[in-house]
């Protein structure tokens, strides 16, 4: 395995949109700032604060220009918005959106369903934002479904890398694999990856992945292994799939902080930090959430012997 | 990655006794019975089915000889056996256990805390049933917190070493290098199982991980990466550790043959009838269980359309 000891890994958070979206219970404004600045205070990267998508469509992120508004700019961090079309990323825009991200499915079913448009008809609105915004504004473009569909199936290799090329050509500044239902496996993610950085060496690619599956962290291994450093990944491990009831949802970013730190990787982010925003995720979104080293601690973090050990060992000193 | 398609991996069942012997409720020797019959059925290689400990100690698995005695043995299953001493030995061999399953810590602490006795005593109760039992039974020792104690922390390599080659030099047939309460990580996984491999190339080795910080598969994936072809795991996710309430247990088989078999590599177990025993579980103890190939479905099982989407599909295509 290629460990890079010392490699700079740059993990996303996305709980604020791809979590909080789902939510049944809206979460109150001045909630979601508290959170999103907390965030920005462990030294994540990036952070997708919310979408300018329609009220009516997500209910639940309808605060999205208060909560651009509400939230003190961290330096160094950048401040991303899901945008579904010009409109929502003139909005973005304006409420000073540092990125933008667009998405659409590889797969046509998914697309349909998520979206209701061909994917044809999301590719021309896609372009009409990069070439409206390009320059800018960082535009990323988020490939849905990039790892199977759960309607279609598998997904073909060559449609993600047709989608890929059409999508790099138009001017898309970084390009997503969305891993949307948790459908990938380890050989895959390291195929995928190695042909994605041999086709496009220069391009910047980010894997967002969901633990459906319980297969978050070994695809995160095996996309680390074939050189990828860019993770979405969503506190306490909220959001999920409307397909996969019971199931987790994105991989969880304290658990994918953890796990790279502890192997020599390096984040930039204050694991303390960040697991104190994990533990107060519960009482912000009202339920248990996924992520286990909030509950289990940090390999680091000991425990007391049992104050009838001191007897034990003497007991067992004087057997000898 | 070194993903060898096609390779046999050696998938252990250990949820009756490693899971059930921290069930609060009594299970009911039949169901243990019936249980252990249907994993049986899967093709799963070996199962360990109960321990040969004194009914003070464990109580949840005071019936071991009654579950010994009421299965039925399936050609080509190996049925295992947790034994402390020799007397346990005694009767795990009274009752035709195939492999008797021994347990050491490397760390000191934790082998007081858990056996009520030094390493040293400890090494020489194992070897006392390996000179009176070797060439009647394989013989297996697990070096519990090889990976890391919950209470002293990182455990020196040298130390699983040390003991490792005692073991070995002392007759036990199979080494099991356990990760007691989920502290390993990738890196060192790999690490590790090289060492063992190219110190003792012809020596069979075993890995007992737990994913009390979600990282069970992705230890999984570098162990395999370095040579490692035979894992413990526990039907459900079953087990856990009274160090870290709230986390999940061992990794969980079906959840560990899904990954395996999706990335080519060949297992032996018949998937569909491993998750029938899977989705028993809950009702056999009483409460959720933490795997989640059971709830989610396997990365195959597609879902249909909705019933909206040919009007969705309409409308698009009215739109070009």
């Amino acid at each position: 395995m290629n460990i890079v000891t010392g490699r700079r890994v740059y993990v996303q958070e996305v709980a604020p949109r791809d979590g909080f979206q789902i939510e049944p219970t809206f979460i109150p404004t001045e909630r979601k700032i508290a959170l999103i600045d907390e965030l920005a205070s462990t030294g994540i990267p990036v952070i997708e604060a919310t979408s300018f998508t329609s009220p009516k469509a997500i209910p639940a992120l309808r605060d999205a220009e208060d909560v651009m508004r509400g939230i003190t700019r961290a330096p160094g961090v950048t401040y991303a918005a899901l945008v579904p079309n010009l409109r929502g990323a003139e909005r973005a825009l304006a409420a000073r959106v540092d990125e933008i991200n667009l998405v659409m499915s590889v797969s046509e079913t998914h697309n349909l369903a998520n979206l209701r448009m061909t994917r044809e008809q999301s590719y021309g609105q896609l372009c009409e934002v990069i070439r409206a915004m390009g320059g800018q504004v960082f535009i990323n473009v988020s490939l849905a479904t990039s790892f199977g569909c759960p309607m279609e199936g598998a997904v073909p290799e060559a449609e993600v890398w047709r989608w890929a090329a059409r999508l790099l050509d138009a001017g898309a500044s970084n390009l997503t694999l969305a891993d949307t239902t948790g459908m990938a496996h380890p050989a895959q993610m390291a195929r995928m990856v190695e042909t994605f950085r041999r086709r496009w060496p220069s391009a910047r690619l980010t894997l967002h992945l969901h633990n459906t599956r319980g297969l978050g962290l070994a695809n995160v291994l095996a996309a680390l292994d074939a050189g990828a450093d860019r993770f979405d990944a969503s506190l306490g491990g909220l959001g999920g799939c409307p397909y996969a009831p019971g199931a987790t949802g994105n991989v969880c970013t304290e658990d994918l902080v953890h796990m790279l730190e502890a192997m020599g990787y390096r984040t930039g982010v204050d694991l303390d930090r960040l697991l104190a925003c994990a533990r107060s995720l519960p009482s912000i979104v009202g339920h248990d959430v996924p992520g286990q080293v909030a509950k289990a601690g940090r390999i680091c973090d000991l425990h007391p012997e049992p104050a009838w050990l001191a007897e034990v060992r003497e007991k067992a000193a004087r057997r000898d």
